[in-house]
């Protein structure tokens, strides 16, 4: 099969009317009035970003969750994507179709379509890149620019899991002691807090996903907005089983630092007012979205970390370094 | 030096404001009342797409062309774009600079800026991929369907200098007859038609670029219109020094033929009503665009391509196949 027939057969079905059935080299959208869009990209690597020969469904939702977490991340509705595959030459048809039908659950999850791309071959490992378009009521982009001294930071789901699961992919972790199915299926399948993508616009002044490590990204943004991040480092929401691990581990300050730090989470951490708390908290609530207040903003550069007795914790290595 | 230095060193000074200084994960832009956005994705590896170790200013200023093609295509006008770099470990310093320098140059020539995108490692060959995004006025996007029975097949440019450019590369000619420094330019720097895109969406019923090879994006074109494009060889417009390659071959026509299906031109094919023939000719020549007419739009499918005896020519390869 060369890359016409791939498109007709597995793509072309995926397509929204955007990508003109992918029979054009390029997409034609309307933006809406009243809306900005909202433009992220990301790529994924092969033994860099996910483990070798991972080539699956699994691997395509996660492609696309990571992009929709960064379009969510600035309170945006995703829309379409643009996708660029890069093939070994050993690719096999059954995990091409595996792959796409994980592209088709995603675009349900998500409510996006495939709008167009390029696939490619390359001599050496897979490697997929995702433009995501989405929109946003003019002006209401949420940027990592925006925390206010005084806001209260807060994170959706629970922190953790994935870096759990990598590590019982790494075999860190005894198989025979933790249910690590469930990391395992957090690292693969992140699930962005896509249903609360309209509570992040309304509410926070700021925000990030949590891609490199809860305290990385943090960093991040308090350096875009020139604050320093306070955080708590015991109420960082973990699931129950990674409570578990958290409480056999010999350190469990050490324990709770390393799931802040280990990334891969691709939930939102919110500067949020504290009179908009209350209303916040119901929205979040009412979508069945974990929510969390995890710190302040704080005058000051960079990011304090915070044990259970109120002392500052030295951080080394608050994420995951790129390059 | 990490992702983050390498960004805030050399790629902040290549944004638009749009791309909130790199400092996001993500692009804002207003799209302006009354226009159509128009998107497409193209990567390039090294080793498939471009020679190895060919990281340089060149190979920049190819990436950002071949993208600026499809847009220009279109009839749009190219405004930014989104780079996803998959660097290998061995990249050095100074051809990351080099490579910038050359990204800068295209951003001068094609009046676009960078809004965004992502550096990652690869194990593997270099991997770019961009994604250029432009604005055309609402529902005036020139597409692959619209040609018409009786219309003229029009291309822009040269063809074939890139396709000799290659063949000089692969050592395939001999340097010491032929001034081969102009089609390996070509080839490394190709020359989309920037300044005619008004020029397309004003005259174009059908338009394609010209990435694959001249007869197979005809195909493409003919294929997704409905409509049997008939080219005539010989009037396919070549630069002096490659007419007088082809005068040196065994077999001209033959010579002729490996040009229009060698590719690489990222010249537009276009279809046009007779009656706008004159009109387009004049804005071509107030632009300096070469423009000439090689073929017509007549019913049937695919495309017959004919030689100086109007004898149809078997066509096996049309151009280079993906995959």
């Amino acid at each position: 099969m060369d890359e016409f027939g791939f498109i007709a057969e597995y793509l072309s079905c995926l397509a929204g009317p955007e990508g003109l059935d992918l029979k054009d080299d390029a997409a034609v959208w309307k933006p809406p009035a009243g809306f900005d869009a909202v433009i992220s990209m990301d790529t994924l690597v092969e033994g860099v970003h996910f483990p070798q020969d991972k080539f699956d469904a699994q691997i395509a939702q996660k492609l696309i969750a990571v992009n929709v977490s960064d379009i969510i991340a600035k309170g945006a509705d995703p829309l379409g994507y643009f996708l660029s595959l890069s093939l070994p030459k050993k690719t096999d048809l059954e995990a091409l179709k595996d792959f796409c039908s994980g592209l088709d659950a995603a675009q349900y999850d998500y409510e996006v379509k495939l709008w167009g791309g390029d696939t490619t071959r390359t001599d050496g490992p897979l490697t997929m890149s995702v433009t995501m378009i989405g929109t946003v009521p003019t002006g209401k982009a949420v940027l990592r620019t925006g925390a206010k001294i005084g806001d209260f930071v807060c994170v959706t789901g629970n922190i953790g899991g994935s870096y759990l699961g990598l590590k019982t992919l790494l075999k860190q972790i005894d198989t025979e002691v933790y249910p690590t199915k469930f990391w395992v299926n957090k690292y693969h399948m992140p699930r962005p807090a896509f249903e609360f993508r309209a509570g992040v616009r309304t509410y926070a002044n700021a925000a990030i996903d949590i891609s490199d490590g809860l305290l990385a990204d943090a960093e991040h943004l308090a350096r875009a907005s020139g604050v320093c991040i306070d955080i708590n480092l015991p109420a960082i929401p973990l699931s129950t089983i990674s409570t578990a691990w958290v409480s056999a581990q010999p350190d469990q300050q050490v324990a709770r630092l390393e799931l802040a730090t280990g990334g891969d989470d691709y939930q939102v951490l919110m500067c949020v007012s504290e009179a908009q708390i209350p209303a916040l908290k119901k929205q979040a609530a009412l979508r069945k979205i974990n929510l969390a207040v995890i710190g302040k903003v704080i005058s000051g550069a960079g990011v304090t970390c915070r044990g259970s007795d109120g002392e500052v914790i030295p951080v080394t290595e608050p994420g995951y370094r790129h390059f």
